[in-house]
């Protein structure tokens, strides 16, 4: 039985496969002394739109570092829906002489796809891995059972990936013969830790003949994670399969507690409810890790995929009568309490004119007594927010509340006090992306109050050199919201308050007050 | 099948058996809408020394309390280990009305006397538990196993207790097979989750009969915690078998995130190795949450207990030829940087006769140039500690580096590069508790020296306000060592830096530059 960590690989989805050099040398080193065959390290990649790192692209220069600090065999993986064919010359060129395996990552419904790029990767000289994605779904497809007798020609271990994360050890012995019946290929195994039932159901798929094992360090990986290397190490060692240098293995999950504290990969409940219910991960990832919401509305919205209700409640439209001069906004950040007392006054000495929408309710506490008419933005979360900051007084402010256009991903929860007053917006007529951004629906809103200027409070933005990847993705969207709205022409924006927003102008609030 | 959820009980091994009310009050309230049938609030218990809290009593108007609250069958726990006959009427009188289950933890050993206690407790009107330890060494206590048979008598059920959380599910079969051909006593499972198996092994045991399962909100229990009951409850319902009200989950789970955020229960590398390997985990927890030993250190500790290799390494005795009259001992505190310069200056003036002591290393590297002779104690990690703040210049230093004395329980890490200067205590004078303690070792090492004044540089202590509890311990412990130091009444102790301990008289260091 051999072992491949890919650390790298999966877990360069919560650091958008970059990673410090330090850490880098250190996992290198570290498993010169640890008994695992293969390393895993990264994709090989066609340019993509968006930004990412390092080891989605391993660039020669990283191919032969990893090749100079490693005694280990190194594999890359091709991602099968972005790779046909004709790219597999150029991709992996740089590959030969220093990468043992090829893995390609793909979809059951494209094996014959696959199976024309594995010829191609094969000719060139590597060993050829197969990851098959949806192993839980697997005996639904019945063109791909059939065709999976062309496999052995081609690959040289083929993969089941249990990509929920939902799996139990007998539906690993049930793939496995499924598989064993089509194909003489070595069998592989890489679980998914939602359940927390990676290590048995690894174990089991070694028990019944697996070839091949993956897991990574401290599970870091998309989603919940895989099996922990220093588990499966750690539980064969006991076993007496495998020696371990425990100082190598401590010095490496080291390294990566130390991310993990800032990632915070590993299961939780929402993984839990997404994996028992082979639900995808993908948006629960997004979700807890970038937009905060709670535990409650992501299990609400995978309740609602999971019985394929999208959305069940249809809101009147939002069409106010009222219309106002100008809005403020207020966001989420300290400067909105900071600057709470001069925003109050300009607001009071511009009452018939203005109103205030609430882009998060993070803030709406501080300014719970002021006579303007009052706008919340509900989105996932803020029903439940709104109900724990105003407790009994939720429906004592004139104004109303906005939830983003039917039909809603993550849910509709409002507040029993509020449901009269709740509305749904018509459209998102500025952009066509980030419809359940609370910045997207507080503009909205503003637009369709019919406003001819927006004043933005507490959009503090962070400075760039504290900023983690995650405030940096949401600063972003911010920025490019702000963009969208200002091209869209309607009405100019600025912040009352200082923002570290660049293309956010400014205009203190302390100006109008003098 | 039911599930007895102790997560108030358990859990109180991190909080010494405090919990807040707001958490107290959501735990309760969130589970009369979760289908969990027990919950476990506490033990009842003889006073002991040590300081323990509310839900280790559980006093009167905590049962009542939770009655309130509660809509479910409650349980409390009696340690076998101090509980007699004689004590049962008085800690049990309060319970009649409030409390259904009566659990009793025990050793297998002490089976015999259990079975009287149990009977005292039917007696009463209680359902009566067995929570019986060391599952994986049941088959080796023949003793043990005869009498399994006089638990029917007493027991409603007879729990399996994985208190290494080794256990795999084949395991749980065999030891449930050795019960059931004993007993016909309904059969528990409480599992252990070091190796991530507690879901399955649960899972396995309901599957062959068991009747009850233990679980714990977060898995919060001492060591690596126990099955999550958001876990169970989640696989449950993707099965069918329950219905689940999630946002009551969500918001209990939440409130224990929380709690976890600070204590870090949970599975690591320790833990695994000590699951993996059968070793007691009451020693790892201590290492892993109060003494900040590295996992290295731990696990080369737990690797001498599984070899039964007390200490491997017995060292030269530490016997200095060298006198002086006054030593300055560096603690971890910030101080000891903060005042850098003046201590340097002070030890200048005074080097003929004065030795600098690294209780720690933490802030060696700042008094890396000092003309002065200087020991380096070496507790635990403290060798690593020191080859990573040297490098290369590890042994340039005039002095020598100190062990505890033989044997040593944490093991012996000592640098090659010092390997020749290092030795070991004869002895710990003054004090018979905490050797493995750094203050408790420095302190030693100036009375080996023959000071005649013991200068404390960096001990800061901590403020009362932001104390964590494990603060508070290491705190409490070194307040201990200082008191019985000045007891031991050879030389005055004092501080030459701002410090929060009360009996520590301070000199200010500034006082002698004058």
């Amino acid at each position: 039985m051999k072992i491949l960590d890919c650390t790298l690989r999966d877990g360069g989805y919560y650091t958008e496969w970059d990673f410090s050099k330090e850490v880098v040398e250190k996992y290198f080193k570290s498993f010169n002394d640890l008994p695992v065959d293969y390393l895993e390290i990264g994709y090989r990649s066609n340019p993509m739109k968006e930004y990412l790192g390092e080891y989605f692209y391993c660039p020669q220069y990283v191919l032969e570092q990893a090749h100079t600090f490693s005694n280990k065999k190194l594999v890359v993986i091709l991602n099968e829906k972005d790779v046909r064919e004709e790219h597999v010359p150029a991709l992996l060129a740089p590959c030969v002489g220093i990468i043992s395996m090829v893995r390609i990552a793909l979809d059951p419904e494209q094996l014959s796809r696959a199976l024309v790029l594995a010829e191609a990767i094969k000719k060139m000289g590597f060993e050829v891995g197969f990851n098959v994605m949806y192993m839980s779904k697997w005996k639904q497809y019945k063109g791909f059972l059939d065709e999976l007798k062309y496999v052995d020609a081609v690959a040289d271990y083929f993969y089941m990936v249990d990509s929920y994360g939902g799996v139990y050890p007998k539906d690993v012995i049930e793939t496995m013969d499924l598989v064993k019946q089509r194909t003489a290929c070595k069998i592989g195994f890489h679980g998914h830790n939602n359940l927390e039932l990676a290590l048995i159901n690894s174990l089991t798929a070694v028990e019944h003949g697996a070839a091949m094992i993956d897991a990574t360090v401290t599970g870091m990986g998309r989603g919940a994670g895989n099996l922990k290397t220093e588990l499966l190490l750690t539980a064969l060692n006991a076993r007496k399969d495998v020696k371990v240098d425990f100082n190598a293995l401590s010095n490496v999950v080291d390294a990566f507690e130390k991310l993990q504290e800032h990632y915070s990969w590993g299961t939780n409940l929402p993984y839990m409810v997404s994996g028992a219910n082979s639900l995808p991960q993908k948006d629960v990832m997004e979700w807890v890790t970038k937009r905060f919401y709670s535990f409650n509305s992501i299990i609400r919205a995978l309740h609602n995929q999971k019985e394929k209700v999208e959305d069940n409640q249809k809101l009147p439209l939002f069409q106010p009568a009222k219309r106002y001069a100008k809005a403020v906004i207020i966001g989420g950040g300290p400067n909105a309490q900071q600057h709470q007392a001069a925003v109050m006054e300009y607001m009071q000495r511009n009452s018939d004119e203005i109103c205030l929408i609430h882009a998060s309710s993070k803030n709406a506490g501080s300014y719970k007594g002021i006579r303007a008419d009052q706008y919340f933005c509900l989105v996932g979360n803020e029903g439940h927010r709104l109900e724990n900051i105003f407790r009994g007084e939720l429906s004592h402010f004139n104004g109303q509340c906005v939830l983003p256009p039917f039909p809603r991903k993550m849910g509709t929860y409002i507040p029993e006090a509020i449901q009269e007053k709740s509305f749904e917006l018509a459209s998102v007529d500025f952009t066509d992306k980030l419809r359940d951004s609370h910045t997207a629906l507080a503009l909205q809103t503003a637009l369709t109050l019919g406003v001819q200027e927006v004043l933005l409070v507490g959009y503090d933005g962070y400075q760039d050199k504290t900023i983690t990847q995650l405030e940096k993705g949401l600063s972003d969207e911010n920025e490019s919201l702000f963009d969208a709205f200002t091209a869209y022409g309607k009405c100019p924006l600025r912040s009352l308050t200082p923002t570290n927003y660049k293309n956010l102008p400014v205009v203190s609030v302390y100006a109008y007050l003098v």
